[in-house]
């Protein structure tokens, strides 16, 4: 098929002109339109009378569609997740794009229907939004930011510097998923079984576990650098010795595989649809049967607890029963995977 | 002096581990610290209780300084100012950083400081972040998504679809200055008397004129596109049909000048400073006033009116007393203007 410049974003699509309402009404607003949005104004309103949460990520991975997803369901998912750590239900989200000249204008819709599928699922809007474009080079296809704003319900207090000695360490599923899925598409490396990013909205499962626990302490989805370096983050923040056990952290056998052949440690991957949860120990299996009845937690399991030993650190018993300290990630394992 | 790989943002510095945790620690969070922002939890959690006004802008200027501002400047600004279009007073801001890999370190930490100081001149606080580094040549320097939560004060209700027949229209000053300013630098052009950009926020201003009027019906920053396009989307939200006199609108010598050799109408330039109100005639004066006391609205004065003529459109009457239709900006006047 041959290709026409109409097919493709132009400089001028970002001029703020004719051409940039063109692209908005004629591409963007079909997907995306609610009675906020519909308005045009410069900001959306509405009202809020509760304790909110506010959060913002950028996204540039590469490349925009992986198995499992593409950038627009990543822009809804971890923003959303983000605030599911405040235990706050997303409700508002903005949605910015950088479009390098020259993206394809299928591309760009493909991309925005995912969007508006990936917030319906999750029963959030996007209510207000900005479309820039540069030359040529000057940005690698799409560049996406999306911010949320999410409700925190009456008496939910959640914080990364909330884990208390005794407390259990759950992970919601199998870790790694969404680095090895983009590493592999980006590399054009094969598996047997086809690893897929697991990239998913985790408010409602955060909603479930709240109406069964009024004791989790901290949550946080475990992004670049992986569940190492989350455990890292809470428990310094914290101020709290964390203990895991190599022998209890699911991993899939094609993202072990994968691993072992390129020198990864899974531990250190980047997942999009896993959440960390360190709460109360008795509140443990209550959790549990709650994640274990949502399609994103059912291979959810306690990995470790909170100990009052080696204050701000992260160790791991390994499966000979060795331990070894967990560091952060040090250098860049994966860029943009996110 | 010589350059060395530590003066420069690496691609580690956008990993999520060890770097990412040394470069927010050490180069953003001394200028940006709050109580808020200092949990580092993945969102920012604060009460609310009251109707809000939310918005989000990414800014891809070239260069990112300019005479009269900088990208971090303009980040706020330009956010600060979409909220005060709803009458809001903005509280919050996120700020989202996509780096291409070799910006200089010393360079971001001037923009972050322009950002602490513009916020604090304009009484917002950033609460949550986010920062991505993208590979050399898949960005062009620095990228900023500002997204905004503002307060609306009880009773207002401003909206671009607000305007009615016979109110009047204000411009709070000169037009051109930012996109000339931006033009001149990127250009290497020289100005007799040299051109700055209007980069300012605007919350202030707005805050005085709801002070002392409650028929202001619009109110918009005449940005991409300029103050032509800007009036186009008003009498196309609200239905009505604008009439403005060429004689009547501020325009600076330089910016004039320059527009002039060029081929530009000022008319199509953008601003980072003014805004376009819209409001019941009664008011005008007491609104040119208020404005006139600010030293953001000095230059301010009534440059045309809403009529039931020509319904969704924009008519100027020039200087000489001849009628033109001022269209919206079609094609690409000045890429990258913020």
């Amino acid at each position: 098929m041959e290709e026409k410049m109409s097919d493709k974003v132009l400089l001028a699509h970002g001029s703020g002109g004719r051409l940039s309402h063109d692209l908005i009404a004629g591409h963007l607003m079909p997907h995306l339109k609610n009675p906020i949005l519909n308005r045009m104004d410069d900001s959306a309103t509405f009202g809020l009378n509760c304790r909110v949460a506010f959060t913002t990520d950028s996204y540039v991975i590469k490349p925009v569609f992986f198995p499992g997803g593409d950038i627009g369901r990543l822009a809804v998912c971890g923003t959303i997740n983000d605030l599911a750590t405040s235990g706050a239900e997303a409700k508002y989200l903005s949605l910015a794009l950088i479009i390098e000249e020259g993206f394809p204008i299928g591309d760009l819709e493909r991309i925005v229907s995912s969007i508006s599928t990936t917030a319906a699922e999750a029963g959030v809007v996007v209510v207000t939004g900005d479309t820039k474009v540069v030359d040529h080079g000057s940005a690698d296809g799409i560049f996406i930011n999306t911010s949320g704003i999410g409700v925190i319900p009456e008496g939910v207090d959640i914080s990364g510097s909330g884990a208390k000695e005794g407390d259990r360490i759950i992970v919601t599923g199998t870790i790694g998923d969404h680095g090895i899925a983009v590493m592999a598409q980006r590399e054009g490396l094969k598996f047997s079984v086809p690893v897929e990013s697991d990239c998913a909205p985790l408010n409602c499962l955060v909603s479930d576990i709240l109406g069964v626990s009024a004791n989790i302490h901290s949550l946080r989805d475990p992004t670049r650098g992986g569940l190492a370096t989350t455990l890292n983050e809470l428990a310094s923040q914290s101020g709290v010795g964390i203990q895991i056990y190599e022998d209890r952290i699911p991993v899939k056998d094609g993202v072990r595989g994968m691993c072992e052949i390129l020198g990864f440690d899974p531990l250190y991957v980047a997942n999009e649809g896993k959440m960390v949860i360190i709460a109360a120990p008795g509140d443990a299996d209550n959790i549990l049967d709650a994640l274990h009845k949502n399609k994103y937690g059912k291979d959810a399991t306690v990995i470790g607890e909170v100990t009052s030993k080696h204050k701000g650190r992260v160790v791991l018993k390994t499966a000979l029963g060795a331990s070894r300290i967990l560091d952060m990630l040090t250098g860049d394992l994966l860029p943009r995977i996110c």
